[in-house]
């Protein structure tokens, strides 16, 4: 059941890179909120690691990779300490929230996909699970900051798709046995930049009240 | 262990009817909430999936039926998309949310406890386990939606009552080895009823700052 | 891997006397915002079972202690009946909460460092996921009650510090093999105090916008 479809080493370090970029976004809204240096630290932490952890008790990979690997816990540490202390002015926040947000984003989608269909789940649960994992980190820290999470606001461009469009992407390759590490960089590529542009543009979803002929979105 | 307490077919298409109605539920709260097309499908997997994904990890069935069960994914997809384009106006809504919610509720109590009796927990511990099933969905939607969640609040009429009668009415109907369609039916109508009268009459439970004489339903 | 760092019945005990004063402090807090008998029962539950539960689906432990022992279940009912029928005056509330609160931060914070190691996380890790397990039900119950989490606001006493300190503690004297119930219980009382002594001064974390120099805190 399990492929090699990365060497470990390569797996590692995306899963870092992704856990790394999450925790920025997160301690850069913790900073946003007025959160102390311990609320810091700790929406850095959820952020990394909340979207990977559930995937790892949905798989039943326990305990998960956040608490067995040193480095899964200490990345968002170093994040969390890189913004305490060089925090851009309050201007420029939310532009690196949402960048570093974009790419967290495409990493987490394609590693949480992959390592889905590794633990033996169907391709479409593989997927659904891969955007779990790449969304459900900043659903956690939006509930922890009492906001509304971004990703079901309407007033917020489009998040979900581009992790979507990554997700399936991945699932896809597996599919036709084509998933490697240039393939998986056009996936993580492709959300990044469909998020970037969503961001760029401003492109938002419907909503039900104004019904719009956009509305078919919701097939997909 | 394990028990045929229904033909799997049954148990199935009592799962699928409970993920539809709270589905409905969540979607309809998304849209009163005014979210945007894919907050309408997350709060409706969310709601109609969160209970039972609770109780899979809590006694250790995984994968969850959520990830290995396409027709558990895909029902809230459809519930979304009909609540999307068929949502009844402004005024009706918070009605259908509280009458489908009540149905979700009853089989959600009855399935959940019967499901945790069945992986080998205690009558006690299964009619909890079938109580945190039924209202965990509504509770995480709550939160995602940043409301209080509608479980705690006392200006709202009684929600957990009914699901506790259905899960203990559950319990009891297995540990005299009552079990079968006719009974579980019988805890989930008794449910969907004490839900709608505590609507239609506005019961409430006491707070703990007015003392008044009902304020022994506690002990229960 | 297992070690008997406590007799079980000693073990039983401290689990039991934490999950009776988180819950106190969640009956509490449920008073405050007005909930009804059953959100006051609901929210005592969360606090006390919440942090548990979440380090044994970590760890793997399923079905949870939670789940599988009726005195965890019950204890929690039994602080609610109390706060229900005996909470204090309005204006006592919070420092009880706060002082319920830091026993069970202590107890929590050493337990929870204790059985991770026994089910063979690594010694950071058992003490990263102690003070999961001690803040982790006062998380949810923030998170619950539609509040901002103590643990991350600026404007509330020191309160992950005592706990870091107390599993830090523990996982010490796990790793120089000298746990006992005495280290323990010098743990414990080490948590409580310095969180007591945090609210009396009002210690205080900084927040990165004003940075201080004591912003080196979050290196440890």
């Amino acid at each position: 059941m399990l492929q090699d479809l990365f060497t470990p080493s390569v797996q590692h370090a995306l899963d870092l890179a992704g856990i790394f970029v999450f925790a920025i976004s997160g301690a850069l809204l913790a900073v946003r909120k007025n959160f102390d240096v311990f609320g810091i630290a700790v929406l850095a932490e959820v952020t990394a690691l909340g979207g990977g952890l559930f995937r790892d008790l949905v798989i039943g990979a326990v305990p998960p990779a956040a608490f067995t690997d040193l480095g899964y816990f200490l990345t968002p540490l170093v994040a969390a300490a890189l913004v305490f202390f060089l925090h851009p002015q309050v201007e420029r926040i939310q532009t690196g929230v949402n960048v570093f947000d974009a790419a967290g984003l495409g990493l987490f989608g394609v590693t949480g996909t992959t390592k889905a269909y590794e633990y033996g789940l169907g391709l479409t649960a593989s997927a659904a699970l891969g955007l779990a994992t790449a969304v459900g980190g900043g659903v956690l820290r939006d509930m922890i900051a009492n906001e509304v999470p971004s990703l079901v606001r309407w007033d917020r461009d489009l998040y979900a798709v581009p992790a979507m469009v990554g997700a399936c992407m991945a699932a896809l390759f597996i599919q036709y046995d084509m998933l490697n590490v240039l393939t998986s960089a056009i996936a993580v590529v492709t959300t990044f930049a469909i998020r970037l542009l969503a961001l760029r543009f401003h492109w938002r979803a419907p909503r039900a009240w104004n019904r719009r002929s956009t509305a078919v979105e919701i097939d997909e």
